[in-house]
């Protein structure tokens, strides 16, 4: 983060921080918190230093798959930054990211070791970034003592990675989008509705780092595609849909409505030059089984992220079904 | 075709052929057609009963690869429709729109044998509609003696294929998209410009019957992407800057262009409900390999329509080094 984007997010960060930010930390502090898929995706910044998006977005946080971070004060010049127990180093995206965070809100003589451990692939398009960010604004919360609100907590993750903002609880999480130049109030909360027979079936197709991130593919994708500029109109009519369809338990209306979203955000980038493509061949094989599976009448829906990875959604009483045809897949149950 | 539609036709089909139609027929007739690949693509119908566009198009036609079509008058109480030497029902899909085409241009009492040789796989994507109607309705005037100035020839052939308004031609040709209601402005005619060290490339990944008509999709899309919305004015902006481009010879502007508008074509039905994807995974991987090319410096771009086959731009000077990343590809001069 350069000077200019510290001293803008002075304004609302360190109104929240100031007379915490100097507590005396505990010596150590931990969380975990869950990853999350959107239902309605989280497409495209209006502002880049605060994370903060052009439509608000919904979700459904993945339960036992998501992140656990440690933290620990150390005495050293810089933080220490161990990810799935291998040293990262200080100069890698993943330490650069976490170490930007860590400044923006802790006093600056004060470096810590951060133990994060994935149950998720890394920047394989199951968000990883977004449980990392969320346990770590979870564990520093508990470390310094901050005691903060939910609401700031999520603004302060959303600093880290947009998505992070709704990956603090478990369930539905709505990240509303906000109207304040300062981003505070970009926020999300939990919904609360449960929805016991849902599943979600994760198909890992690649687990490697994706060659364009999120971050870089959203630019790419406002600077350059035509398309994009329908896409606000449509996420913000999806997300309504699908809140209501949650509300309904409509799970036809609630999985078709994210499918399309999803694939309609994956069109704004195709459209994008160049072309952004994060389907890989074996996404394709498996995204034409989904629609030939539905057209035998089996509700399976599918979603994907900026990655080649499909998330299946369906209903516990189709589960067996689903597992047949894919034999691969990870069932989460989310309300479990 | 039903009966309002023939009714609709009436207007300036009639006006044209009025006096021509009942012509004595010629005993047989004769004539080739270009299939022909659209740099700026045909994607929506303002009006479905002519074929009239959502947006103006530009295409190369595709030299030897087109259809052959002979005529002959015979006695039976029915046109008879071979396609590629082989008898088709007439209940065919294809022999109906070739049958609704020449009820609407011929007098009811001529019936006719139609013999029509495709060089060009028969609905892959290869726009063998496009060389199919243009050599029938040259052959058809020719048979029927009109001798009809070719804008109206265009118009003809547009009736039964939108993109056959292209293909009476050689080299490049423009479909204006028009503005009266009857069509009768909306035709197209060749660009003068020669390109001689053009060349195009056909992938052939499936050559099978596609399973949503290029019409079936276009409709669904209109009706149900949104992102559709945007695209009448990106197509109109890639038109103007390929037309530009061919006038400059500057092949990387043309062809980068021509990418851009089919990956945003293609963006348009993926965000359609159900979603539209032509694109097999064999298709991905070749598409991957043009990117992959092109970031090594090799100026190779592709384009697709509606299908899963790949069409690849490049200039004479690169041929040996395209042929030898794709096998498989066969290569066009369309100026040779």
């Amino acid at each position: 983060m350069n000077q200019t984007n510290a001293n803008a997010v002075g304004t609302w960060v360190d109104q929240i921080l100031d007379q915490q930010k100097y507590n005396s930390p505990a010596a150590q502090a931990s969380a975990y918190a869950p990853s999350n898929i959107a239902l309605s995706k989280y497409w495209g910044k209006r502002e880049t230093s605060f994370n903060l998006p052009v439509t608000g977005s919904l979700s459904i946080s993945l339960a036992q798959h998501g992140t656990r971070t440690g933290l620990s004060v150390i005495d050293a010049p810089q933080h220490q930054v161990i990810l799935n127990g291998v040293a990262i180093g200080a100069s890698s995206c993943f330490a650069v990211k976490v170490c930007q965070w860590l400044d923006r809100v802790l006093p600056s003589d004060l470096k810590l070791r951060i133990d994060t451990y994935n149950t998720v692939p890394t920047a394989a398009g199951l968000a990883s970034s977004a449980s990392g960010f969320a346990a770590l604004t979870l564990a520093t919360n508990t470390l310094m003592g901050w005691q903060l609100p939910e609401r700031q907590l999520s603004a302060l993750a959303r600093l880290g990675s947009g998505s992070a903002s709704r990956s603090l609880w478990h369930g539905f999480a709505k990240w509303q989008v906000g109207e304040l130049a300062d981003g505070s109030d970009s926020i999300a909360f939990p919904l609360t509705q449960q929805w016991p027979q849902l599943r979600v079936g994760l198909l890992t197709i690649s687990s490697q780092t994706k060659a364009v991130s999120s971050r870089e593919g959203m630019a790419r994708t406002i600077a350059t595609s035509a398309l994009y500029q329908q896409w606000p109109q449509q996420a913000q009519s999806n997300l309504a849909t699908i809140e209501a369809a949650i509300t309904d338990s409509d799970f036809q209306t609630m999985a078709a409505t994210a499918e399309h979203n999803a694939m309609s955000m994956h069109a704004t980038m195709a459209a994008a030059w160049p072309p952004l493509v994060y389907w890989q061949p074996e996404s394709l094989i498996q995204m034409q089984k989904v629609w030939q599976l539905r057209q035998q009448g089996l509700p399976v829906y599918l979603t994907m992220d900026a990655g080649p990875n499909i998330k299946l959604l369906f209903e516990a009483q189709h589960q067996a079904d689903v597992q047949a045809a894919f034999a691969e897949v990870q069932v989460i149950s989310p309300f479990a």
